[in-house]
């Protein structure tokens, strides 16, 4: 890995009547965003994607050069931004997201009172800001998850576009605001802010109804504080940070050397290092034949990291870990920037707060345990995270030691995994990317997966309206007919 | 109405030892309750319905003794209390509140790599502060919806006691505490504790994991600040103020003027106007006949409020409200404390901040609007809004205004009625007792009807994982059998 060297081409940034404008053209899109039919809604998101995939050449060549990503990596990423896209359109059109529940007048309901006729749905929020992330250039960016799933909720979004890659934002925001237009979406259902001040605007703007945010724990819990602090607080969607912590347990460390070994450098070398769910920490039996395919595994260098930010703070993160006296080296790549690093997990417990932080680049620190008690306590002692997996042998699934490994997972991290890899992030219905705090600021909601949705979304119910003043699906005669719904709790 | 008379008996506050104590036991108690089976978790929750009903007549002498609330009222409340309980256990005997899905492994999956085996439920977010409500000593108090919904969910639950009614709190909490033991449930799922300090303790215990409320604006604000500053924020649920606006079109006014008043007369002076739900906004065409039936309405005298601290606030509102020199008194009930006042909409418009705001007792601002446009505008600049209401005549449901008059109301407020008054809340699948800020702090929340269990969970996602290791609504063979899920999106 060497340093950045390409300078990145600035872009200016927004002035504040220029945000003003825009969080007022979002709001003035709100009512007929939200009032279009689910099916155009689905159709808008569809030219989204196509439009996205039919300047892939352009826009991954322009990623690139801004991120330092590799091609491979980035045609990926586009697949499943559009993949993403596509996908909304999906959960959209089943008309699920709706929440639509039905209860018919009940003169005999045993509260003691008639129960009246209620019917509830949920309804878009308004204006949402999405704060782009720099190391996911297109699925956590300007067309990426949360942009897919606030559109496909019937919110306008505001995206504050990150510094890193200013010019593949413009171009997306272009692509994106004219297959908008062209499907028919009201003017101002979607804009590209520049700058720091102009996203703290946007974000106090009194229209606006809810953030999303993908980044530092720093940058992130600052603009928590600023939701929370508005008049009016909003709903304030924040991943931060997370290690994204790995058991190996005795058996399947002795098992499986050189694979778990493999695949951990992978993980933590991919994309070098610059992922959300990269393992952070790996925890491994002392004297284990692992720690010494770990100790002997050979670490490629590294493409250079997506920033001068990103790399000083990389840097600085390597720093902190190896200021820890008892902290070596296992393996690194010759250039010594790509690490992995060591230590006793009785060293690890008495500098969790140090340890335990999230080093976001190609390094992560192997944490040797004595036994099974030891490791389940230092789980538990670590703060909230996006993942943690367990690597175990099959035969080991009934052990009341394994069951402890998973339930203590759990409670601290959003998804748990068994022999995986957490890095690779599929999107689909039951997936849940979130977490305890600092891994978001959040923890019932997800940015990845069809309940992404739900962030975007709030209930009102009606009581005793006549048919042809309630949404479609709350009718008696439902429209669409096939919409999903929940009738007197059956 | 005259002014509290009984003085109310102190309970001591509960010592900062003994809150670490509670919240410590609390937290102990938290994987227990969450591992419970959700047919024994049901069946607690119906003993501490029977131990209240068992003890109704005791439960009520000392809630009328220090709320001043009438007889007939707390026994209907009671039986709501108690009714809430039995339809949560309910709830949770369904499984519908685990959210279970299941996306088998596909290799085919157009996102561009294999999707892995997911698969997704609800976990218990852990203790939770439930800070009790003074109007609703049974309903919104100990063993109210906060807490039973909580307990559903399958957090341990840490009431903080309202002042107002004490003793009340400490026998309810008792039986609370008894049939929970005696069902079963883990020592420390449920304790009460005294005193705004504690309170405070409780909700920055760093074990705690969400906290709700209801009451007012100044207080509630105060609580969610607390808990966004916290090193790690919870959710707040927050229930705040709400002015419930409710609007008559010039056709319903002219139509059923007496009946219209008289409905607005018992709403406004029910439970002597101590209800989150009081209507104290009615818009009213000028020169319509209902306003000399509001003029020549008879208001009784009220009994007493709940508490001097509450009476205080009521006569500090009204004379807010009075300093507005257009503000006239309509009717007045003889000792003068039920009131309804009147206001032109021009003034209403211009002084929206005194004259929105709410005032909490039997009182209610009449507003005189010109035409459609002015109470559509008006309507849209409220806050956010419990409830809002329309009272309309049948024909009028498919004109353009009454249309636009009811996107409105959907937009500002939770519930949304139709020729009905706002103050009853049913408790059933679709209800949603909410809104935006500051009638909640989290719009996206129900605390009445079955949605309010979702406030206390959140999901993780399980990858690979092997039957044996998964929760038992995901298996392959899902235990039990007729769990509610979505299999692969359907």
């Amino acid at each position: 890995m060497t340093g950045p060297a390409t300078t990145v081409t600035t872009v200016p940034d927004t002035a504040p009547a220029d945000v003003d404008a825009v969080v007022a053209a979002a709001a003035a899109a709100a009512r007929p965003w939200r009032s279009t039919a689910w099916d155009d809604r689905a159709h808008a998101l569809e030219r989204v994607a196509d439009a996205l995939d039919a300047h892939a050449d352009r826009l991954v060549a322009l990623a690139a050069e801004e991120t330092h990503l590799l091609e491979g990596r980035l045609r990926g990423e586009l697949t499943r931004t559009t993949f993403q896209l596509r996908f909304f359109a999906g959960v959209v059109r089943t008309g699920r997201h709706a929440g639509a529940a039905v209860d018919h007048a009940d003169a005999a309901w045993p509260m003691g009172v008639p129960r009246p006729d209620l019917r509830r749905h949920v309804r878009a929020l308004g204006p949402v800001v999405v704060f782009a992330a720099s190391n996911f250039p297109f699925a956590f960016s300007v067309a990426g998850g949360d942009t897919a799933s606030a559109l496909a909720a019937g919110c306008p979004v505001v995206v504050k576009a990150h510094p890193g890659h200013p010019r593949l934002s413009s171009a997306t925001a272009d692509l994106v605001h004219d297959a908008l237009s062209g499907a028919g979406a009201p003017e101002g259902v979607f804009a590209l802010i520049h700058g720091t001040d102009a996203g703290r605007q946007a974000l106090l703007h009194p229209a606006v109804r809810a953030a999303s945010f993908t980044g530092s724990i720093a940058g992130g819990r600052a603009l928590f504080d600023l939701a929370a602090a508005r008049p009016q607080p909003i709903p304030f969607y924040g991943e931060l940070g997370s290690t994204n912590p790995v058991v190996v347990t005795p058996a399947a460390g002795a098992a499986r050397p050189g694979d778990i070994a493999d695949g951990f450098v992978a993980a933590v070398t991919g994309s070098a290092g610059q992922l959300c769910t990269k393992p952070g920490l790996l925890f491994v039996p002392e004297h284990a034949p692992l720690l010494d395919a770990l100790a002997g595994a050979r670490l490629a260098a590294t493409h250079p990291l997506l920033n001068e930010r990103i790399d000083r703070g990389f840097r600085d993160g390597l720093a902190r870990l190896r200021r820890v006296e008892e902290v070596e080296v296992l393996s690194a790549a010759d250039d010594g920037d790509a690490v992995l690093l060591g230590v006793d997990a009785a060293v690890f417990a008495r500098q969790v707060d140090v340890l335990g932080e999230e080093c976001f680049g190609p390094a992560s620190l192997v944490v040797r345990y004595r036994d099974e008690a030891e490791v389940v306590r230092l789980l538990a002692s670590l703060p909230g995270q996006l993942t943690t997996s367990v690597f175990a042998e099959a035969e080991e699934a009934s052990t009341p030691y394994v069951r402890e490994l998973v339930d203590v997972a759990a409670e601290r991290a959003g998804r748990v995994l068994w022999n995986q890899w957490p890095t690779g992030l599929s999107v689909t219905w039951a997936q849940q990317h979130g977490g305890p705090y600092p891994a978001t600021t959040d923890p019932r909601s997800t940015s990845v997966g069809a309940s992404a949705i739900d962030r975007f979304l709030r209930p009102v119910a009606f009581q005793g309206l006549p048919d042809a003043l309630l949404p479609g699906e709350l009718r008696d005669e439902p429209v669409p007919p096939a919409a999903a719904r929940l009738v007197d709790g059956s």
